[in-house]
C-alpha cells in the first residue's frame, strides 16, 4: 500500500477545477504533481488557487502526455470536456496509470470497446467518477436494497431533470464563442447525452454485470422547441442562436430491459423551466418502493399513503459511508459526493485494489450515448446493448470489500474518509 | 331539447352499482327506465337501493336488447367488464340510443374501427365516460395549458399507480371462482390495459384529434412477479393463484409520440406495494410545468424550487366547471368526477349535441391496449397508432361549445350542474 500517491489533472474547466480545489487538492495523501488544459487562463485560476492555499504549486503543462510520460506519476483524473475522454483513458492505461474519468456520454460505441479492451491488455482499472453513487438518498436506498427490504426489484426510474438554459448552457455565450461543449451536442445531436447520475446508483441497485446485465434499450424523443424558445426571449431574436435549429430533443425517455428482467427509465430533461431540480430516482420491488418526487421510502406494512417520509427513513437506513462521512468535516462539493467519490478512486490507488466503479461499469455506461442515438433514428426500435464483460458478468463477484465498494454494503472503519 | 331523458343501464358490478346509484339515479332529468345484468344479486341489489330511496324501481332484465328494442328509451350506459363494450354500444348506436361506456381497452383494433364506422353510419355518438378528466387537478392544468401559461407544450406523464392486489384483484377469490375480470387479463395477457385516466385528461390537452394526433407508439415491460409474491404470501403457496404464472408485468411503459411533436408516457402499475396512489400526471412546456408526485405547479419566472404549492395554485386557476361544482352539493363519487362526466353525457342527450369526448376520442383511446401487446411481442418497437378520424383530426374544431367542453374553456353558467 501507497502512503501517498501523486496524480496529475487534465482539465480545468468549471467543473475540474471545482473538484480539483474543493476535494483533492486537500487530501493530505495525494500530492497533485500535474495540472493541465489547453487554455493559458485556466491554468493560472488553478495554481493561483493552490498558491492562495499555501499548497505547493503543481507543474503545469499544455500536453496530457507529460503527465502519462512521467514514471512517478500514479493516477490521472481525465476532466476534460465531452469528447475524447476515453482515448486519453487508454493511453494513461497503456502507461500504466490508473484513470478516473468524468461522467458523460462516448461518442461511439467503438471507444467504449477499446477501453475495455485497454483494460484487458494492461489491468490498469479506470473508474467513472459518478458522484451520485455516494448521495445520501441513492446510499441509503441501496443499503435498503441490499438488506432485501424492498423485495424482488422490478422497476427503476432515474432522470436528469435539470434546467440548465441559463444555469450553463447560454452562460458564455455573450461574446457569441460556443464555449460550453455541451451546447455543441445540443446543436448537432439528438441522444440520451448525460445518463449516468441516474444510471450509476440503479446499476449498482440492480447488480449490473454482477449477476445482471443490460441487455437493450428503446429511446424516444420529444420535439426541440425549448432552445430555441429561451434564445430568441433572452438573446433576441437577432443572436445567432435564435436563428438556429437545435437538433437536442427536450425530453429523452430511454427504457432499459435487464437479462433479469427489470426494466430502467431514464429521462433527460434540461432545456424547459423547472419547478425544481430532480433525478426522479424512484425504485419498485414487491415489497418495497422509494419516488424522490414525492420524498417517499415505503416498506410493505406500512400505514398508506406515504409521503414526505425520506428523512426520517434515512436516519433508520443510512449507508454506513454516510453515517460516517456525516460525523467528519464534511469536505467537498456538492454535499459530500464529489469527496466520496474521489476518495473512492484514491483509496483503490493507494491500495492498487480495483476501483469500486470498473472498466465494465465504464464502457456500460460511456455507451447509452451512441446506443440512444441508434435507437432515436429508428423511432425507438430496441438497440442491443453490447455484453462489455463478455459473458463474465454471470458470475462475477464484487471484488473490492472495502468502504467504498458499491456492490454489497461494507461497513470498514479502518480507512478514514479523511486522511 | 329534452327535459328529461330515459336510459337504460347495463352492467351492475361494483362500478356500474356505484356510479348509477350514487349519480344517475339522483339526476331529476334522467329517468332510469331499465336496470340490466346476467345477474340476479346484482339486479337485487340495485332494485333495492331504488326502493330504499323511493325512487320508482326500473325494469330489471338480462337481455340488454330489450333496452335497444324500447323506442322510449334515449340513451344507454354500457358498464359491464371489460371485454365486449364496444360490441354493445354497436348494437346501441345502429338502434338510435346514445352510448356511454366505462372506462378501458378494447381487445382488439378491429372494434375501434367497427365502432368509428357505426358512428358514421348512424351519426349517434358515444362517449368514453373518462372520469378523470373531470377531476379537479386534471381540469386545473388544462385551463393553464388552454390559457397558454405553460407555453408550448413538449411532454407529459400520466399514471395508473394503484397497488390492486389486496384492494381487488384479489377480492372474490376465497371461493376459488375468478371474478374480477381484471384477473383473468392479468392471468392471459401483457399488455397497457388501463391507459385513459391519464390518456384521456392528457389526449384533451394535447388537443389530440382536433389539430394534433398520436402517431406511434412503443411499449416496454418490466417482469411479471408481483402477482405470484402476492398470492404466495397472502393465500398460500397451494392456492391455484401462487401456482399459476401471469402474464401481466408489474411495470408496463409506454411512450406516444404525436403528431405535433411532443411525447406521452404512460405507465401502468399495479400489482406492486405503493406509497401513494399517483396518476403520475405531469405536463412539460416551454414556459411552465405541473408535477403530480411533488404537488408543483410552476409558470417561469416564479422563484425556484417550487413543491406543494397545487392547491394555491388550484384556487387561483381551478377550470370554470370545477368552481361551479365546488359551490354545489357535491354530488357523485370520486370528488365530484363521476358526477361531472356522467353529466356531461346527460346533457348532450338532453339537447342532442356531440358528446365531449366523441368516438374518435374514444375509439383511439381503446386501441391503446390491442397496440401496446403488438409493441410489447417486439420489444418496445414502434407501432403506428391508426388515423381513426381518417384525416380529419388536420382541421376539427371543438363542436361542443358547452360547459362540459374539454377542447377549449367555456364558461356557461346555463346549465346548472346539479338539475
Amino acid at each position: 500500500m501507497k502512503e501517498k500517491i501523486k496524480i496529475g489533472w487534465i482539465g480545468l474547466g468549471r467543473r475540474g477545477h471545482f473538484v480539483l480545489s474543493s476535494c483533492v487538492a486537500l487530501m493530505k495523501d495525494v500530492e497533485v504533481k500535474y495540472i493541465c488544459d489547453l487554455l493559458d487562463d485556466k491554468l493560472k485560476r488553478t495554481s493561483d488557487s493552490f498558491i492562495e492555499r499555501k499548497i505547493p504549486c503543481p507543474i503545469m503543462t499544455k500536453d496530457y502526455r507529460d503527465i502519462l510520460n512521467d514514471p512517478e506519476v500514479d493516477a490521472i483524473f481525465v476532466m476534460t470536456g465531452w469528447s475524447g475522454r476515453p482515448a486519453i483513458a487508454i493511453e494513461a492505461m497503456h502507461a500504466g496509470k490508473y484513470c478516473a474519468i468524468e461522467v458523460g456520454c462516448s461518442d461511439t460505441l467503438e471507444e467504449c470497446f477499446d477501453l475495455v479492451k485497454a483494460y484487458e491488455e494492461t489491468g490498469v482499472p479506470v473508474m467513472m467518477l459518478e458522484n451520485c453513487c455516494y448521495c445520501r438518498r441513492e446510499l441509503a436506498i441501496l443499503n435498503l436494497v441490499k438488506q432485501g427490504l424492498f423485495g424482488e426489484i422490478v422497476h427503476a426510474t432515474g432522470g436528469y431533470m435539470h434546467y440548465l438554459n441559463k444555469e450553463e448552457l447560454f452562460r458564455e455565450v455573450e461574446n457569441d464563442d460556443v464555449k460550453h461543449y455541451r451546447l455543441g451536442y445540443y446543436i448537432n445531436r439528438n441522444r440520451e447525452s448525460y445518463p449516468t447520475h441516474e444510471l450509476g446508483p440503479i446499476s449498482k441497485t440492480l447488480s449490473i454485470n454482477r449477476g445482471n446485465r443490460m441487455v437493450r434499450l428503446n429511446c424516444i424523443t420529444s420535439k426541440s422547441v425549448g432552445l430555441k424558445d429561451y434564445t430568441k426571449e433572452k438573446l433576441g431574436a437577432d443572436s445567432k442562436y435564435s436563428k438556429m435549429d437545435y437538433k437536442q430533443a427536450d425530453v429523452v425517455t430511454t427504457l432499459v430491459t435487464c437479462a433479469n428482467g427489470q426494466t430502467i427509465q431514464l429521462t433527460l430533461d434540461t432545456t424547459l423551466p423547472r419547478a425544481h431540480y430532480s433525478r426522479n430516482y424512484s425504485i419498485r420491488g414487491t415489497r418495497g418502493m422509494s419516488n424522490e418526487d414525492s420524498k417517499a421510502i415505503f416498506i410493505e406494512g406500512m400505514d398508506e399513503p406515504v409521503r414526505d417520509n425520506e428523512l426520517e427513513m434515512f436516519e433508520k437506513y443510512d449507508h454506513p459511508l454516510y453515517v460516517e462521512y456525516e460525523k467528519s468535516k464534511k469536505l467537498g462539493g456538492h454535499g459530500g459526493i464529489d469527496w466520496l467519490v474521489c476518495r473512492a478512486f484514491v483509496e483503490s490507488v493507494k491500495n492498487q485494489t480495483q476501483t469500486p466503479i470498473d472498466v465494465y461499469d465504464t464502457a456500460t455506461w460511456l455507451s447509452i450515448g451512441a446506443l440512444t442515438e441508434m435507437s432515436i433514428a429508428q423511432n425507438g426500435a430496441p438497440v442491443d446493448i453490447p455484453d462489455f464483460t463478455n459473458g463474465k458478468w454471470q458470475n462475477r463477484e464484487p471484488v473490492v470489500r472495502q468502504k467504498y465498494c458499491l456492490d454489497e454494503i461494507v461497513d470498514d472503519p479502518n480507512t478514514p474518509i479523511i486522511p
